[in-house]
């Protein structure tokens, strides 16, 4: 080894799956990396509570310390790590981290969704860098490429598959005709979701991931509680089928977009998209982000969303690009710079296409009950599915509407479920068409 | 505007498609540019044949000059974009401008799958960037995600569709049951294939595209004439139908792989790939590729391989690589300095599964003897199609073959040919699944 070789050093704050996938791919790769970039990177302490695990790992006893402060305090450090998840112990980590002259690298997209206009000024503040490739899809690099491959672009819109949960179970109630509740358990039985399932399943963890996609493409964070979210629990496999019948799949969509205004729209729920879209085939726990941009057109990135190595994959980059070029210092860039005249619209000045299913009674007049309602808030229908039933029983009855503003559809939707012979509260599903 | 804001000055050299994109998108988005990377991009100078051509384009006089020449001469430019075509002057100036202390910018695939190793040497030598984002898959940052993205990966394999022309082709033969001639003539109607088609239909764009990939992957140029290259013209509608009929869908694929020996393999060929795989769904003018890498899996990026727009967004991307920085002296990091261990594979040694279609007489032991020239080079057939006929008629025989080495196959097809039934050349393409 060239002794002049200049030597990043990095503290690693938590050894779950992923810090244990950081700490083992700094020393496989670690030839590699010094041929890549010219600089070694080097974890010079790890900050775990059970000492246990870090001899699992086989981290060095004289590297462990049990608490995070003697990390951040450490000022032999460059590099901070934050792996340890939540957003209260890593949100002060992350500010001390940054004041005391380090850079911090985090897979954690609550925190950013959270607090991330507060720790990039932060970061901006201390020109240091806050980066965190980790936080969306995995090991695909879409951070970098929002920030760098694209930046000759105005970012049009953003269509995101980005978590693997969800998609992992429709695609199972799509391929294998099942319900939500038993594509969920196998999702469980085979790893791909938590005992405690609401983060994905309710669309939590997606939206968090909308925000930190927003924030880059669009300069400002999304004030908690305003970005509208929607999960996966009133989807059922026949919604699915008829999606299909329709000639469109369902997905978990993140959709972020601008319009001419500038006003930009941040949303999260599942979407009908037409099953020709190179989305729609994105299968399993696989993640997709689709960007267009005003010049390129558009462009996807696809691969693994989550597991300890492709995020340890994410990790590592940001590790190389601060390495890349130490230990000149670098411009921190920052986020949320752009925000000049991005305004968040509502929910309810959303326009799309939307996808209803009633239960109703099979009786004469029920249709037009319904289309009598569309058409006093000027809804338009495209099309109609209505299986064969027999007069009284209880069948579906499954429209595609035009474009609609939000607020004209839910004002519909409620006068709908109002009809006595509509038995159930209306499914509603928002349509995507790439326009 | 900010005073100190530092300029990256600009030379660009040739006014086409591209370069007028260039030009005109770092005038849209020159605010766009500084907000991002706090430095402006300027071009002082464009070196344009026709001076009517810079009038056209807007290019104000006082900025063109016929010589580029006098662009790399230039001691007030920071950076050339290359953007004249062709290899030989296109070598002369990229060398000049390295050799003049300048970074430089390139779209030519051609230029660095022939000149690559010198180039980078120069590069090297002299500390500059050369920059290459829109050599590969036109807007699509592949370049940057192999380079910094997967910078933590040992890269598996690589697998390409990176000519638009040919996967438009494909397309087309598959999805209208053209024959290769009338949809090349359609691609060329539309504006998709230039009048002189060999380049892209003989896949000697793409070759160079994949000794570009190669290079960043392996760190070596594969030497001219050793990337076996096979184009689409033996391609019949009726290899598509077959293909689909046993599963699979036709791409012009590059192929770039190593083994656990370090043993590099670089080819580009009409290749049969599973209808169930993504790549399988990228059709038109659309490139995509494919990376496996040791840490992250699968990753694929996609998008227009093509274009003014689309490959100027990537040049510009280069631009601002370089201006984030500027003016701080930054490391230049080559291509071409992993090459410790790796050798290149010859064709005869790559073993992959087969299909051939052979013209035969339907009459009684044709089959067999076919069957015993593959039996006796250990060549197992895993399905036969064969379309009812008369007996004495000409009719297609297809097979699928297992897993055998190319030099076996050639062996087997050149045998197979002089049987007395064998009508015509048999027609054999490769099949990929992705194991």
């Amino acid at each position: 080894m060239n002794i002049s070789t200049p030597t990043l050093r990095v503290g690693l704050a938590g050894l779950g799956t992923v810090g244990a996938g950081v700490w083992h791919r700094l020393a496989s790769q670690k030839d590699l990396l010094r041929q890549r970039i010219g600089t070694e990177i080097r974890v010079d302490q790890v900050a775990v509570r059970r000492a246990e695990r870090a001899r699992e790992i086989g981290v060095p006893e004289s590297h462990v310390v049990s608490d995070w402060r003697k990390l951040v305090a450490n000022p032999d450090l460059d590099v901070i790590v934050e792996l340890i998840g939540g957003t209260k112990d890593a949100f002060e980590l992350t500010q001390l981290a940054l004041q005391n002259g380090k850079h911090v690298i985090t897979a954690n997209k609550a925190l950013l969704a959270e607090r991330g206009a507060e720790l990039f000024a932060t970061a901006q503040k201390h020109q240091r860098h806050l980066l965190f490739e980790a936080s969306v899809a995995g090991g695909i690099p879409i951070i970098r490429a929002l920030r760098e491959g694209l930046v000759a672009n105005r970012i049009l819109s953003i269509h995101g598959i980005i978590n693997g949960t969800c998609n992992y179970i429709l695609t199972r109630m799509n391929e294998a005709g099942l319900e939500f509740k038993d594509a969920l358990a196998e999702a469980k039985q085979n790893g791909y979701a938590e005992a405690d399932d609401s983060l994905d399943v309710d669309g939590h963890d997606a939206a968090h991931k909308a925000a930190v996609l927003a924030a880059l493409a669009y300069g400002f964070w999304v004030p908690e509680g305003q970005l509208y979210t929607e999960g996966l629990r009133a989807v059922e496999k026949q919604d699915i089928i008829y999606a299909r019948k329709l000639g469109y799949g369902l997905k978990l969509l993140a959709i972020i977009k601008t319009d001419a205004d500038g006003a930009v729209e941040v949303r999260v729920h599942p979407t009908l998209i037409p099953q020709s879209h190179v989305l729609a085939s994105v299968n399993g726990v696989f993640n997709a982000v689709l960007v267009r941009g005003d010049v390129v057109g558009d462009t996807l990135y696809y691969g693994r969303g989550a597991g300890g190595d492709p995020t340890a994959s994410a990790v590592v980059s940001d590790l190389a690009q601060i390495a890349a070029h130490f230990p000149q210092e670098q411009k921190a860039r920052n986020v949320g710079h752009e925000a000049l005249h991005s305004r968040l619209k509502t929910m309810d000045e959303i326009v799309s296409r939307h996808y209803l299913r009633l239960q109703v009674v099979d009786r004469p007049g029920v249709l037009a009950d319904v289309a009598r309602v569309l058409a006093s808030r000027q809804i338009g229908i495209s099309s109609v599915i209505q299986p064969e039933a027999h007069a009284g029983e209880i069948t579906p009855l499954v429209l595609m509407l035009h474009d609609a503003p939000e607020s004209q559809l839910q004002a519909a939707v409620l006068e709908i479920s109002k009809i006595g012979a509509v038995k159930a509260p209306p499914v509603h599903l928002r349509v995507e068409d790439f326009e």
